[in-house]
């Protein structure tokens, strides 16, 4: 069966240059967990300075109605930040990383190798934590932790990205104890062939069904590359609603892949999704529209 | 048989900030003969003072290769757009109005019944024109002629767009000799049942097959549409490379649909579309590195 995280409400909002109100991102969420998702990134406990657009991540913790066995997620880039996603109940948080050293000064201002060791005591904190959420199993591992490895296909900067240097960034985040490492095409340039490659150069270190994987859709070629993604035993996704987002680091990336076109994949290739179409709709349709009066 | 009109080069490219270089277009036509479209729209006669992205028009109609069997259309605004259509041999031209008042004169300057007063004289032109292009039969009939009707569905001012009103404006081109109808939802928020709402009320005076549906991806709902559209009978479709465009006319307006998805989508339903991916994606990646470049 498929799995969907919901990431507009963090990677989609992030990136989109308006800011959304507080109380119509909770509004969004509280849509989004009608849908039938297994998880939603719900925003990023990230100092406002560098992103504004998700400066009030504990306020919007506080305020959504969580639905029993969602997972409700949030993007931690420090030590600072785990206290805060503790502190607002997370389910389960989210560390980034890239295969691209250009693409990690860039956006990280560190190396890759300073962005692990930034990860380590955060990781180790994470599951040190009792879980607090209502969306996990209480198996008293910890809080989970999701490692985003961006440009596992390409970089702006850099071009093609080897999929051994993907494989080095995996195996040190697996040996830090991530739960879940999530393969991020940010530019949205893998073809089908991309992601063949991707996989075949996890061999023996991770199989498909470990990861999650994370497209952009700038060229059109998401939905190729989810459904090569699922041939080769891919099961997890993630997709934002309406296709929200961009990545301001990234010049011309478009948003990721819409959950609507994610979901109508599998429909089509008669999976099972459990989402609902109808209200992913609702939950587009109102973010649109809040976004379009706050551009006004 | 499903067929495609590209429409990256015109709509995509029109729709875009950055202006791409005469050379880099010419190439995108070039790249893009070689997909198996049935046609390409390439460009627009329109003053370079409302449209610098395409004041290039005449140029790349003389430049580009022309592949025997693609028709290469063109947007033609007025009478002076259609002198300089015909100067460059195009196979066919497009004409436009709304089915929206406001949207009409936010985009046009003027209203729809003006809009169409000011077609009628260029609709008789061009069907007393010899055809002098390569890509379409020699009937006698003329320049063949496409008429846009956008907000089909919706309206960025006026909200949703009864399929009455498309239907009045509909019979009105047709009275003028238009050779095609293409229905935009300019905005990209139709739901497949909008889109089936919409042939329901064109009954009568056109089936679904005479018609070319255009969809924009902005809510990620145009797989969805197309694939709905398609059950209904519509056999032909716009699209862009890549997903190319967006609207200034239309906030919060995305792009075209992606070819790419089109294609993919009519793929996996198992329709003949004799369209190449690969080569679609190469030209994709042509513009959309070009387009980088040009905006650095």
């Amino acid at each position: 069966m498929l799995r969907i995280t919901e990431v507009g409400p963090r990677d989609g909002l992030q990136n989109e240059k308006t800011i959304i109100p507080t109380e119509d991102k909770v509004r969004f969420v509280d849509l989004l967990s009608e849908c039938g998702f297994a998880e939603i990134e719900v925003s990023s406990f990230v100092s406002p300075k560098w992103v504004p657009q998700l400066g009030d991540a504990a306020e919007v913790f506080a305020r959504i109605k969580r639905r029993p066995g969602v997972i409700y997620s949030a993007l931690v880039p420090n030590e600072k930040g785990l206290e805060g996603a503790i502190a607002a109940k997370v389910d389960k948080i989210a560390v980034f990383t890239a295969a691209s050293e250009t693409f990690s000064l860039k956006n990280t201002n560190a190396t890759i190798a300073q962005t692990l060791e930034r990860f380590a005591p955060v990781i180790r904190k994470a599951k040190s934590q009792a879980s607090s959420g209502d969306g996990i199993d209480k198996t008293g591992a910890g809080l989970p932790v999701r490692a985003y490895i961006s440009c596992a296909v390409a970089c702006p900067y850099e071009g093609p990205i080897a999929p051994e240097r993907v494989r080095d960034v995996a195996a040190r985040l697996i040996d830090l104890g991530v739960d879940e490492i999530d393969l991020g095409d940010t530019i949205g340039v893998a073809t089908p062939d991309d992601v063949e490659r991707l996989y075949d150069g996890l061999k023996g270190l991770l199989v498909p069904a470990q990861t999650t994987l994370h497209l952009h859709d700038t060229r059109g070629r998401a939905l190729a590359c989810a459904e090569r993604a699922w041939r080769l035993g891919v099961r997890s996704f993630d997709s934002s609603c309406a296709g929200l987002g961009g990545c301001p680091y990234a010049p011309g990336a478009k948003g990721n892949v819409a959950t609507e076109a994610i979901v109508g994949l599998f429909e089509r290739l008669g999976e099972r999704t459990d989402a609902d179409q109808s209200r992913i709709a609702q939950a587009s349709d109102f973010i649109i529209e809040r976004r379009t009066v706050a551009n006004s």
